[in-house]
């Protein structure tokens, strides 16, 4: 009835390689909130500090996260903010030596942090968007190395 | 030393209400893989059904991802897909009846389906990127309903 | 394209009653293992213990295990054992006030008890099965009272 | 007062070899439900898919659910449904590359699954049981090959 | 064979009533350490904050952790740092509407913060201790208000 | 803005050595309660045993739960006792084959058991402390051996 064997592909026979990845985000939040963040005026507390452990730990729990990702022993997660005009650009990198890559690991990471930036940000605004989540670059593996232009 | 009392904020003076918030995400994969995802010509399985329990999960998640996001007892969390052109659109819905609303539990929703339709056409495109992560409507709570325009 | 509004129900509008269900579940070890687990010869530790605490951390994980079970706030959780001749019975009792009932939690806790056992029995036998995880009976709730018979 | 040193074992001198486990379940929801799953006709949504998720995810937390389960990195998880006329037999395959095998991962998720289809079905019956949990087969490691007859 | 109904005990028939409790733990790293987190000069970031949000994060998890811990819905929870001659003293606070006492939560929210500064410390001294790791205050439920002299 | 790259540190270029760590704590319950451990006469079930799960778990937790914390394949996880005239003195033991150490999944492992047990005992005292939480030795490693004098 069912096509068979579905589900997390088997990677056993791929090779073992040093995998890296770097993602990106964009919290728009406005020029109003961009301010606050430098002057560290949000009431909640050290906002970039928070929303980076939030990524961090998302990068290491994505096996658990998205149904068809394979469990990675992350060997480096790292998660960077820049402030924009009007918004906050996170920047993450992830690296693991293992059979497949660590791009939706430093997604994820970039996509916590983005929404934890939102979360402490959202009492001020609620039009604020999280825009280009994407990969950035990656290389390791048989796929080869991708830099987006 | 330091400010004092920092953290998840004390929500226990307000009121209990039915919360609902809409949110939504827009995965640009390309008109090939909406064409491939319209026909079920994923190689890796169901996509959108895949993406729709991990954005499920995602939202009864977000008080252990969001450090300060309050644990709710979620009563209601649906995940919904249109295939635009060039872009799956998701659109996510949470309900509760709590003292906090369920912006976070939507769009940890809508970023986690994403994710993992992201993670299912990866091997197609490394070009793949995530937009329009927002919030659609909330309703309930002290701070009143709201729409985006 | 898509049926809209898919995941998980709407238990929003339902009544707030004290649930409670029992359930069960049967590990067929053999009687010689039965022998062992009753004299406490199994060498990995107090096997019975184990299974005990994996069923209760079960039931309360359920609403993170199964995709569209509502996360309860659980009142009580209980996982008691009778050693058969060729078997150990696992018996779960779950109690919750909620909207929505707590089968799901007794089974999940059965379940994650004989799985541990098993665990801890496997050195000896790869041939054990687990039989009749089933719901035993459940109160609250409007569609009322259910006893297996 | 206490044996010593009680817990999860080692398993650090143990041979890394590939490791693979099939387990099963039949989840015995009676003929009309089989007709309902066969015609998606469950009104939660695909049930199959879902349980699906649920078991491929339960795979991946199988170190987190079993007290003395050690942490594997999995390379495979596949779950496959088959329908009888009176049930749903769940086929499970997981592979890892590992010091230990995988035959709780593989019956973890059969478990899960089998779970999920029973809450997406309790609507319709209470007296679903889950029978025949087990192992088929595994490969890999000192203890060698295992083929249930 | 067993005594039965042994697990996490039903508090079903507990008041609702607003719980909270404060917590403490002192982390012994020399004044060389502490000078250095004064300073913000432990390479690995920013120790403090990152050990505050492993506290919060751990007050919520505790249902998850700890056996017997009813899963409670948290209103608040905070963490503290006082910087003293040899060492870093924390002190939590958490709260919730339920029927059952935070103690737990703000004990392991207590912990986890040590353990973070541990962590982030090692790499300058493995002499570090944590001591007084225990309740300050609570209030609210039957068993009435404490506070240790 | 920001020091750039922050995070768990990259420790892709260490070698893979076999790692070991010892650590403690002590519960200080008074000689009653000692007492009623020794004789199993604390209601809530076998004491020790759930405690030593939850240490167990919480090893395998640790880098879920410790913001900096690789996540390691332990390859051991064991939680001892030792009934002392007014406390509980846990021991525990980690192992495993990696980069980088396991002193942090042991003191996660103490921390953890430790707190299991003041939660079974918070009912007949609230002054309950946890004391000398650290590493007694720990082995594998550039850094080398370690032992607490």
């Amino acid at each position: 009835m069912e096509q068979q064997n579905i589900g997390m592909i088997d990677v056993g026979a791929k090779e073992v390689t040093r995998r890296e990845a770097h993602a990106t985000a964009r919290v728009v939040v406005g020029p109003e909130l961009v301010a606050r963040i430098r002057e560290n005026r949000i009431p909640k507390g050290n906002i970039l500090e928070f929303a980076r452990v939030a990524g961090i730990m998302a990068a290491k729990n994505t096996g658990n996260a998205i149904p068809l990702c394979h469990p990675l022993p992350l060997e480096k997660a790292a998660v960077d903010f820049d402030l924009l005009d009007d918004a906050v650009r996170i920047t993450t990198v992830v690296c693991a030596t293992a059979k497949t890559g660590v791009e939706m690991e430093a997604l994820s990471a970039a996509a916590a942090a983005a929404l934890s930036i939102y979360d402490m940000c959202k009492m001020f605004s609620k039009a604020i968007e999280i825009q280009d989540l994407m990969l950035l670059e990656k290389s390791g593996g048989k796929s080869g190395d991708y830099k987006r232009r």
